[in-house]
């Protein structure tokens, strides 16, 4: 009988030593009687998501942990969305990563979120999917969560590499930007970069006489009157886990970008409207949606956005709370897994996301496997400073996986 | 407000246990209260330049630790000391290191370094950058330090694929080679061993007749009659420190390889007639550029050559004096720089070189990395052995680099 496996995804989790914790990290300064135990049990290292040094993002991180190689299968950020959205794109189509925005006519941006929307944005993309551009190019126009949305451009002789209308989320109040081709010489670049034009152009005149931004006005609201656009990118060949190793795969979470690797890699997505993506999502409810999808799948992965949240904010006080809120549900599954038997229990994060810098650093990411015919190293307790020492030493996303499926006795040998 | 970054760069710095020094190895076995205060306070591991088990020269190792990876842009060492001695090469040049020699009309090596000249090589380089080849192709010879110099060949298809004439270090007394195309079957290499041939002839014509070694007979001095190359190698293009990161980098150092490696990488050399890149180099000069560095360079490296020599004399007494003073010039840098606040301070070497045999090694170099954000992994003194259970675990040159600039958090993320 093969194993099953559960890991728990704490994104941002790893931190440096902060002053006001005493010097420990946020992790090291929790109370985690539960991630301890597993600790105790179990085997600890220190994962970096791609390699030492090398800094990455949800996505890549994410990738990496699910058994991919960002180098290889990264594809821009675009696809990622339109995964999340169910878009099922083709080899030869481009995605973006949309953002409903308040722009004024001059093109300077009153709001890149549009006041963060979050109401009547399905209305507004069911407008915009009617777009129909002049050289016949498709338009898929969908809404993600709040003011997110993706847009696909479907027809011949396209690329990726365009520049982005979007100034970034650290140059709120600067002026859209005109989409180029990265590379002047490419004529699908080209056209590319004019057909997104033409489609933000189009999109600015649905939006400005749409009844829902009509509403906004009167009720004071910002307008979500402009379309802009990043992320570009195309889809990539990838092999589901289920065709890699014949499991099946569910993954527990609220927020998109993980959604959407999930479904790239063949994952079942597991949500609730009680996942919310933030410090207020439903820790508990998500420990037994990932209890229950153990019944039915080989491997699931619960995905907390929390710990990156608070660190971004630079409150190590906030990210301390959340992660001894996700060990107290750390405890219920491992009360309730016991009647399991044979679970492989993991515990990790997508990258470090220190408080005191409030962004992702290359730091490795604390990691622990637990459960039958796992060595003990001796590391009793689940942080960075006692991981340090633990048995699996340094390794990489990938390999983390990797070794959490062999425990479990679902891979296969190279050579014979 | 990103950190800033010291890295000092001991040559050779790992060793073997010694078994005059009871066991230990040289760095162990000295005296160094300051390299083990910045291990107590930061976090330990193991260096492999390359990779375990590969032994590197000063060359690769060096530019493993500036952050490039040798296997990409590694070209023979001809373009180093090109580098090194400011020539601007094209990507259609080959240079050579070349030696100054003292070579007898039968081809009999006198002396491979023309019993290490130092005086007079920049009239006779002067005099053979005249030299014009039959077929035009365009010679730029310029002196180096010692008996060395640089030749480069700037002309339509030449290849670095030729053997040298030099029969190198330890073959002196031997007679000079004749340079001969790598690939038999290259039309560019074969041309270029003719080129290069060509030139050694009408470099001997020249220095016999020049001023410098009549004067040099006269005094009973060897005379430089010889020109020896060896090292062929081509430009391979490569992005600046401060185009990949966006900081200003600047090396303190006076030996040429290293000074080379700095330019190329865009770094900022800052040399002194008092850093002899030899055991009688001035220490305490040194750490003192470095702290000036330090106020307009976002990343200081100080190179310093002694633990090299002293190794490939096989005096591990020496080496561990040497240590010993650059640890007091540590001290001088640790109090100076605590005024700075937030400086990354970091200890390496470019590779190992064991005293009992001579030569570089594979064996991993101790590194340690102390600042800010750092977190402590228990060990408590600088040395192979406290090293080998530090909590960096084993990384290679570059992971050592991108892990000291994330702490400086100047790098950036691989997705989004």
């Amino acid at each position: 009988m093969t194993k099953k496996a559960l890991v728990i995804i704490q994104d941002g989790i790893g931190d440096r030593p902060i002053e006001s914790l005493g010097g420990h990290t946020p992790l090291e300064a929790a109370k985690t009687p539960n991630f301890d135990r597993l600790a105790e049990k179990g085997i600890c290292g220190m994962m970096d998501p791609l390699s030492p040094g090398i800094r990455v993002g949800t996505d890549v991180g994410t990738l990496a942990i699910f058994g991919y190689n960002p180098l290889r299968v990264y594809c821009g950020r675009g696809p990622i969305e339109a995964a999340g959205v169910d878009i099922q794109m083709e080899l030869t189509d481009v995605a973006f990563r949309a953002n409903f925005a308040t722009v004024r006519d001059d093109g300077l941006i009153v709001s890149r979120r549009a006041s963060r929307i979050r109401e009547g944005t399905s209305a507004l993309a069911d407008a915009l999917n009617e777009i129909r551009l002049d050289d016949g190019t498709e338009v898929i126009f969908r809404a993600a969560t709040e003011h997110r949305a993706v847009l696909v451009l479907r027809g011949d002789k396209l690329s990726h590499m365009v520049t982005p209308s979007d100034p970034g989320p650290d140059m709120e109040g600067d002026r859209v930007l005109d989409i180029k081709p990265r590379l002047a010489q490419s004529a699908a670049a080209r056209k590319t970069a004019r057909l997104a034009t033409e489609f933000a152009v189009r999109a600015r005149e649905v939006l400005l006489e749409h009844e829902v931004n009509k509403e906004r006005i009167k009720k004071g609201l910002l307008p979500a009157n402009y379309v802009l656009l990043r992320g570009a990118g195309i889809k990539k060949p990838m092999r589901s886990l289920a065709e890699r190793f014949n499991i099946r795969g569910a993954c527990v979470v609220g927020e998109s970008t993980v959604k959407g690797i999930a479904k790239m890699t063949g994952f079942t997505v597991i949500s609730d409207p009680a996942f919310t993506a933030n410090l207020d999502t439903d820790i508990v409810k998500k420990a037994k949606k990932a209890l229950e999808a153990l019944e039915d799948f080989d491997i699931v992965m619960m995905h907390l956005k929390g710990p990156d949240i608070a660190s971004h904010d630079n409150n190590p006080a906030e990210k301390l709370k959340f992660i001894e809120a996700v060990d107290k549900a750390c405890g219920l599954i491992i009360s309730e897994s016991e009647k399991l038997g044979g679970l492989v229990f993991a515990l990790t994060g997508d990258h470090s996301t220190p408080c005191d810098i409030g962004e992702h650093s290359a730091d490795p990411v604390p990691v622990v496997i637990s459960g039958p015919g796992v060595l003990k190293d001796g590391v009793c307790g689940y942080g960075e400073t006692p991981c340090l020492s633990g048995g699996l030493g340094r390794i990489t996303g990938n390999q983390f996986l990797l070794s959490i499926l062999d425990l479990t006795d679902v891979t296969y040998r190279f050579g014979s």
